[in-house]
């Protein structure tokens, strides 16, 4: 968890500690609409690695954003969740969202 | 300038394709009160190289989100201004700017 006399004294980029990177933007897509699997993520965060994917849940793990079940199964199955604070993001994510969509009008005329 | 044909469905990646970059944000948040020349970014654009502000720089003037003027004056004054377009995306900053404070009180509990 990210301590409070680490953070930037500017609010956006607090924000952008947290989801400066279009991964984890795409990750809280994807999760938002409920749990999901680690393969499951892995095909619809399209172009994102193992690696990469591992270490940006990793992160938003840490910083309270997602939680991460595993289940005791063979294979093992991991799950991950949003939690209230990753939830919270989501007028983020409408923003984003909405000026996409105006974006892609604009640019099909 | 981006071709809609390039532009991926979803549009939230749409967005992202464009800002996706940490950068990009604090440059859009530095230049939202206003024209700025290049030295002024590289100072409130803390703890980014010169070079990677030139590049940035250089990527949203190609999509449209920002102007560069330069003054032919000894040096050349080089200005940058946010267009309609990179006005256009504050809500987004608006919306991450809500979040970091919320998340500075929350921490600060």
């Amino acid at each position: 968890m990210t301590n409070k006399t680490e953070l930037p004294a500017c609010p956006v980029e607090t924000t952008l500690m947290l989801i400066g990177d279009k991964w984890k933007v795409l990750i809280l897509r994807d999760l938002r609409s409920g749990t999901k699997r680690f393969g499951e993520l892995k095909k619809s965060v399209t172009g994102i690695s193992q690696k990469v994917l591992t270490s940006n849940l990793r992160d938003m793990e840490g910083n309270g954003i997602l939680t991460r079940e595993v289940f005791p199964e063979v294979p093992p199955r991991v799950e991950y969740t949003l939690t209230e604070l990753g939830h919270s993001m989501m007028p983020i994510l409408d923003a984003m969202e909405r000026w996409g969509i105006n974006y892609k009008k604009r640019e099909a005329v």
